[in-house]
């Protein structure tokens, strides 16, 4: 939990899971009901991440060393949790984060084999022990995610990029990870069948805002 | 120590303490000597680690969060270790390296005050438990070093970079933590005193090299 006056919730699940159209919805109701809301992205989200996001999502790192990529990822989080997101936590708002921690247990401590307490303990250093209050995670097919990004791709005349473009075995244990992953933070983690309609999943997540966090959207 | 036919040794110091001159020095007489040697430097020495080099030593980020700071050089460090350092070192190279970890524990550990011991668990996680065999440690005088690099500056009419820039407690801190490793590795770190002349000091490092490595230079 935050320790502060606002809130974080993160959003996680496969690229393509419907978590980006969900946040921007909660944001939009809260703010609405008058909870100044903040909506990031990882990695990025300062002048410095940024940048790091650009080394990580660009082709020509293919052969990007496993650890490498995981300190990438921290390296701009810690900078994100640093200038964006406790500043806002302390001023009260709600802060909504496109994946947050969560995505590098998955992704490099499970897929790449990294180990999550490894990636766990790395992660507590770069944000200082910060962990969301309530986690959102989307599950969908790896076939129906592939699918979308494929149409979206197409749509763009745009090419996957680099973590996009690994194999579907990777994003099967992506999805097996995000299933250990509740098991391992249930009073955390709330799981969302992405295979529902847009508005079903909204009440769902704003009932769960309210329940958690005391809210009344 | 390394677990291979190859031996890895780091020089450390402030900057402008005369280590990287060793370096080179060292790098021509095992040549001489038949041994294949390898000279890096950090952070940087890969594509990916080049760029993260240019991040860290930009002045544009002057605000870089001290974590930020301390996994971009864990980052580039991890990417030189696993594509550079370890095929050398399994092919029986001498690998000469102008800083490694203990320039991790010492700027960002001790001086930006992350803590030694998690430096030390970063970098251990980074490096898949790397650490050299022989470390030579370079001292100078805050004083010395600094008008060194004024000189150095005016010379070539260049600005020092980010790191270079900082207050002179930064630089005496860094002095006092590097006496501080010595105490906690004297098996490893060997210190260097850089006001000896060149040749002496050139001398030294072969007779510690031949002693502890049983090599014949």
């Amino acid at each position: 939990m935050t320790d502060s006056k606002g809130f974080l919730i993160s959003f996680e699940g496969p690229d393509q899971s419907g978590k980006s159209t969900q946040l921007t919805l909660l944001a939009e109701v809260a703010e609405k009901n008058g909870l100044p809301c903040l909506g990031i992205r990882e990695p990025g989200g300062t002048p410095v991440g940024e940048e790091i996001r650009n080394l990580l999502l660009d082709p020509e790192y293919k052969g990007m060393n496993y650890w490498t990529e995981a300190l990438l990822y921290a390296a701009s989080r810690a900078q994100m949790v640093a200038d964006v997101i406790r500043p806002s936590l302390n001023s009260g708002k709600m802060v909504l984060s496109d994946r947050f921690i969560d995505s590098s247990l998955i992704y490099q401590g499970m897929a790449r084999g990294l180990g999550v307490e490894e990636i766990y303990k790395l992660n507590m250093m770069a944000t200082g022990n910060l962990r969301p209050d309530v986690t959102f995670v989307f599950h969908v097919s790896v076939k129906v995610s592939r699918k979308r990004l494929v149409d979206l791709c197409k749509q763009y005349g745009e090419k996957p990029d680099r973590i996009e473009s690994e194999k579907d075995e990777f994003h099967r244990m992506v999805e097996r990870g995000y299933r250990e992953l509740e098991e391992m933070f249930p009073e955390r983690i709330v799981p969302i069948d992405g295979k529902l309609q847009i508005p079903e999943i909204h009440e769902k997540i704003k009932r769960i805002c309210n329940e958690r966090l005391g809210l009344n959207l």
